[in-house]
């Protein structure tokens, strides 16, 4: 049996790091770093927080990410592309013939992730016991960085993408995250009455914030978010829309 | 100026808290324990974990927590305890002359949790800076317990509570995650097609997990979740309904 773990590590900061997620690593025998082509430091992120937590750190080993195609639809790329990144972890444990595989998932497994569908997959060719560490999401870095509530009392709150933001406008209630937005989605809405508590490199040292009136701040994170990807050559951002004030 | 910091803890286990949470506490120079009058070993939790995390702990105060009336209605019953509380709080720290209070917050500070209204509040009567660590969610901590995706491949999830399913209805989307519920509020669905994720006392030593279709598990979830709380004398529960099945 393979015990594989997936640690969340939180986003951006090494003080996300949980107490079981450190002690995961610490008795993992191998972790596995992706390596994206171009994009992101992330990978160095992920080596710079074990060598930060662990004195004496296991073998970690990379492994090239492979590109999602898009040639076959959303749906289809994303089904292919987890098959080709679940043969890669198979292919690096079995290499190593590591008994006590780790990842190092960003923020939380469970959210806008997929090693726990790439995992399943590894697990139909590999005997594997799975173990998941929650870890601190980017909605909760969002909300304690501006140090505002996510619900209003009793209320209930979505969390969705720009993708969908956009394809289907304002989803349910009052207070809305959306993730995983290329294109600043909040454009397509009516701004009137709606407030934005907008966070990019959440955890990280070039952390930004900024909120107000959508109809006045929109804009200007539009506008801040493109200087920022252009100097970093990425960006992570997020944010949460309410539709009445925050007390 | 007093630095307050409402620190997360995550939703059970002291292996939630996280590397800044550990190091919020041990800056801290008062600790407020909240004390409620009967239920729950929260407060306890609370000291072990310090106990547990630091060396030299600084001073622990616990104060009582004050009713919530319901006389009035919902919303002012709400606000007035808020007041009574944040009068509670101002109390101790000037009773102590606390520059650094902390207060360990359950879960995440933004999750369905007053502390910080009840900080805006004090924040009117004391020089107050206020500092947010980000805590593992009983909403994390369900889906790692559970190895499952909180949502499906790019689509939303919607965050909501027991009453909000019983008065209102399904919310929105395919999944939905319920907490705040001493009723089982899922019994007033149709269950058919729904799927459950049900987790109680989530990371504590005592924690159950049951799922599958909510026409078969249902019912055996409102039994199990009776014989738990009639032992323990309390429960912490939260579920993740699914209408359409997880991969
Ligand atoms: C593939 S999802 C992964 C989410 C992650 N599993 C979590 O729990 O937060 C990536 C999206 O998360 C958000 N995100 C993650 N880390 C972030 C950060 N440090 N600052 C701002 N947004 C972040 C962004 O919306 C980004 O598009
Ligand atoms: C007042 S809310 C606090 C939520 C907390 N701030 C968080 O981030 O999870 C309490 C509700 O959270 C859920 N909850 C908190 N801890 C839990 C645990 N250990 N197991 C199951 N549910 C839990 C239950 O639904 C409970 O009714």
């Amino acid at each position: 049996m393979i015990d594989l773990t997936l640690i969340g590590i939180g986003s951006g900061s090494p003080g996300h790091l949980t107490r079981e997620g450190a002690a995961a690593m610490a008795v993992a025998d191998l972790i596995l770093i992706p390596e994206k082509a171009a994009k992101s430091d992330l990978a160095d992120l992920r080596r710079a927080l074990v060598a930060e937590v662990l004195v004496t750190p296991p073998p970690m080993t990379s492994f090239p990410m492979p590109e999602r195609r898009v040639e076959n639809g959303y749906r289809q790329g994303v089904e292919e592309w987890h098959d080709a990144i679940a043969a890669q972890w198979e292919a690096v444990i079995r290499a190593h013939g590591a008994a006590r595989p780790a990842l190092l998932v960003w923020g939380d497994p469970s959210l806008y992730d997929s090693s726990l569908r790439i995992a399943a997959r590894v697990a139909r060719r590999l005997p594997l016991h799975l173990r998941v560490i929650p870890g601190i999401t980017a909605v909760q870095a969002l909300c304690a960085a501006h140090a505002i509530p996510l619900n209003d009392v009793a209320q209930p709150v979505t969390i969705t993408t720009g993708r969908q933001l956009s394809d289907n406008g304002w989803p349910f209630g009052d207070r809305v995250v959306v993730m995983l937005d290329g294109d600043c989605a909040f454009q397509t809405l009516d701004p009137q009455g709606i407030d934005i508590w907008w966070g990019a490199f959440l955890g990280l040292p070039q952390q930004m914030l900024m909120h107000g009136p959508l109809a006045e701040i929109g804009p200007k994170i539009i506008e801040a978010r493109a200087r920022a990807r252009a100097a970093h050559g990425w960006i992570m951002d997020t944010y949460l829309l309410a539709r009445c004030a925050l007390p």
